[in-house]
């Protein structure tokens, strides 16, 4: 696929609004599908995302997962697009009846659906001749005005218009087209966790020095979180926030807490 | 535990709204952490909720994830009941300070925070002599009027206020209370799913016939879900919608139509 451009009235002239001062940048993702809400299928797109948007700067801070509905979507589109940076969509983007992303993206910027010249350009090179049945040229179709997010993977694309980039729901596809989407994203600041993980160490008694810890650092965010594996009781101490010297110190200071309890803590990569 | 009483404003007398002819019922889910949106965990009670609300009738209709935010909190909650029969949340009710759920729940009801007697008693009997710390003791805490829901694997209770129903976040915790907040939940009609799957059938093949179907049953829902697996692309089709002989019927038409493109379909069971 040649470069998409990006549609004119993105990025706005001084940067997205979370951006203007180097500033936490946060996005919200909406997943759409009944599959995913009748528990057929398992969502790994939120994690992916989550992962993939830590270092460019940008944090996720609400996710919502609606059905097949087209109000639904629409509402949930507008109420995450307006409360956030951006607004990542998964689903809903292939040739059945049941993927209606793209009309209902459409009516939420109150944009007609056109056929994207390029997206036509590409699946008729991409299909034998007479393959480009009229279900699979749906997938040329994106609100006006929108540019193309190429997919490397099976060649139909996403989209993005205004602060709004609509990915596949296949989670190969997905992630395949968040490469290509990097290019409309400014991030800001970049956050990340230390976490220290101690086998015996109860929340009930470990509550009152994490509290004293996580006032004393009101910069960053404190969490726990009690596991059971192989019959044993534990808990993970994680701290989030700007990456730097500072977040390695206050790792550093929960260990220390873990360590004063009794404990052998283990710091977690992944 | 001794078996709590409803509160008294639940159930209606006349049962939840979407209950009173026997109709869909529909729940929310609410899942609250930090942990979730950063990519540390990976959430499966979404899931679990689906699988275990199905055979009593009930179905997820939204699940949003939020923050450990107060704000969000609430606002999450008061939109999410007023909208469904019943909405569960997930975690935020442990021991340390970034459980916050309870708090929340009790600004979304307008109600005050007091410690429950049954939960003080349960709490007492289960730590040895000194050991129910301050912070041990918040976990009994619950909005004014609400009824406990018992926990047999780690004792802390959640509970139910109105429509809510406030579940721990570690699965296996969360599938616990489930087992007894059965008796708060008054499901409607059952619905089910039929899946067959299909490898080699591609999509843009087959979307036409599949929308024909679904036109000639609105009463269900269909939805197709492309796979790429050992180097094999194919198609999962579904039919959902009331458990009955009609649903049954209309599974077998979903596995003629692959038949029919000249695949060997498999019904999926799970």
């Amino acid at each position: 696929m040649t470069a998409a451009l990006p549609p004119a009235d993105w990025p706005p002239p001084d940067g997205p609004p979370g951006n203007r001062d180097r500033q936490r940048v946060w996005a919200a993702l909406l997943i759409i599908g009944d599959e995913i809400l009748s528990g057929r299928t398992q969502d790994t797109n939120l994690r992916a995302l989550a992962d993939f948007l830590r270092p460019l700067g940008v944090s996720l801070r609400e996710v919502r997962v609606v059905a097949d509905d087209h109000d639904a979507i629409v509402m949930a589109i507008n109420a995450l697009r307006a409360a956030n940076d951006y607004l990542f969509t998964t689903g809903g983007i292939g040739p059945t009846h049941d993927d209606i992303t793209v009309d209902a993206v459409a009516a939420a910027f109150g944009r007609a659906v056109i056929e994207h010249p390029e997206a036509v350009a590409l699946l008729t090179a991409h299909y034998p001749p007479g393959e480009l049945t009229p279900a699979r040229r749906r997938m040329t179709r994106v609100p006006e005005g929108a540019a193309l997010i190429a997919n490397p993977v099976s060649k139909a694309p996403g989209f993005v218009i205004g602060n709004v980039l609509v990915l596949a729901g296949v989670p190969r596809v997905m992630r395949a087209m968040l490469e290509d989407a990097t290019r409309f994203i400014h991030g800001g600041i970049v956050t990340a966790a230390v976490e220290w993980r101690a086998v015996g160490a109860l929340e009930g008694r470990i509550a009152a020095s994490l509290e004293a810890l996580a006032g004393s650092h009101t910069e960053f965010s404190f969490g726990s979180y009690p596991f059971y594996q192989d019959g044993q009781f534990g808990v993970s101490l994680v701290v989030r926030g700007p990456d730097g010297p500072g977040l390695n110190a206050a790792g550093e200071e929960l260990a220390q807490l873990l360590r004063a309890a009794g404990h052998a803590p283990e710091l977690v990569t992944r």
